[in-house]
């Protein structure tokens, strides 16, 4: 699941970036692979449970098992929606740069990769790393939201394009979440504590104003 | 959970049409109590799991509530996203009417109301009626969303407004989402079947295109 999630991922914003609607259509068409593996691991999970009983630490890692499956078929719905965009997008004139797309893509992939790879290896060390690597993230994601606007306030002919480029970049910075969410998760079936739950956020979207005039 | 998720939605909607600053900071202030409510179940899931081994319908009751309150933790994590930018818009004039709003939040609402109570009371006709239920939110929310794309295509001063409404939109849509899920939760707790992976969906937003001359 972790390689299907990070390809589709990548795929999408490489569509996104190419306007090739071609590759935007074959991610649609993978997304039901990763809502199948995530059925097939909760029933293999819910089978181990009932069958071994496992205790303490192989406990916790059939329920982390359990919770990074769902963080990976959500990764797969978010590619899906950017994907799905990026048809429209194809369609329609481009709006401003995408460098920051690239390097949003960039790092939340970058982040899946390790957080899964953690998954695999028992790797707090890189799970804790993860984990705390989120502001960069919403750091990018919030300059993104900025220039956008300015790009919808400047010409109103941007403001569909633009639009769906501010969901594929929410889509994106969601990944990024999911990403720490394996993090967090993947400390707990190895350490068995919890990391603290007020994770460093600077994801400052949500607040921010851009007035005509201000481009 | 159930019941604080409820709440934190319905107040962050109602401090959208109030222009209510202060309820949006209530809704804020109480984030954390889902954040340490789906902890608190999921230790006590992880203990029960290690001294009863449930078996059968027992055994996917406890997984059940563990998914449940993970969707109940992301409702809260939504309902604050949405009070947020419930705190700008107050601050800011207004853009149309929210007739629309009130509708899909009244939705979404009762279905994650009618979800959390088919799962307190067994109760696998509401779980499969919420189930099916989805579809007339994502026609509100694409109707919201083009709307939307109309006023900020009218005038360039509504485009902050207009953007910080259409991710609550998106945020209520989600909400519905999670309430399917708990609704799919349910009837597999129940029932020990899973319900069919494509439920019935009507969200066209990501494929609108508004143009300027459309409005």
């Amino acid at each position: 699941m972790g390689v299907i999630a990070e390809e589709q991922v990548s795929d999408a914003t490489r569509a996104l970036f190419g306007r090739d609607a071609a590759l935007a259509n074959r991610v649609l068409a993978r997304e039901p692979e990763l809502d199948a593996l995530e059925r097939q691991i909760e029933a293999q999970v819910i089978r181990l449970l009932a069958l071994r009983h496992p205790m303490a630490a192989d406990l916790r890692l059939a329920i982390a098992g359990l919770k990074i499956s769902h963080n990976l078929e959500r990764v797969g719905d978010y590619a899906a929606n950017a994907a799905k965009r990026a048809i429209v997008l194809s369609g329609l004139p481009m709006v401003g740069s995408l460098n920051g797309f690239e390097r949003l893509a960039q790092m939340v992939t970058d982040n899946l990769r390790s957080a899964v790879g953690a998954f695999a290896g028992d790797d707090i060390a890189t799970a804790d790393r993860v984990w705390a690597a989120d502001a960069p993230v919403d750091d990018v994601y919030t300059g993104i939201f900025r220039e956008l606007l300015t790009h919808m306030i400047e010409d109103p002919r941007n403001i569909t394009a633009a639009t769906h480029l501010l969901f594929i970049a929410k889509n994106l910075e969601r990944v990024g979440d999911h990403a720490t969410n394996i993090a967090e998760t993947v400390h707990f079936a190895v350490r068995g504590d919890q990391l603290p739950s007020d994770r460093p956020k600077a994801d400052s979207s949500a607040t921010t104003v851009v007035e005509p005039g201000d481009e």
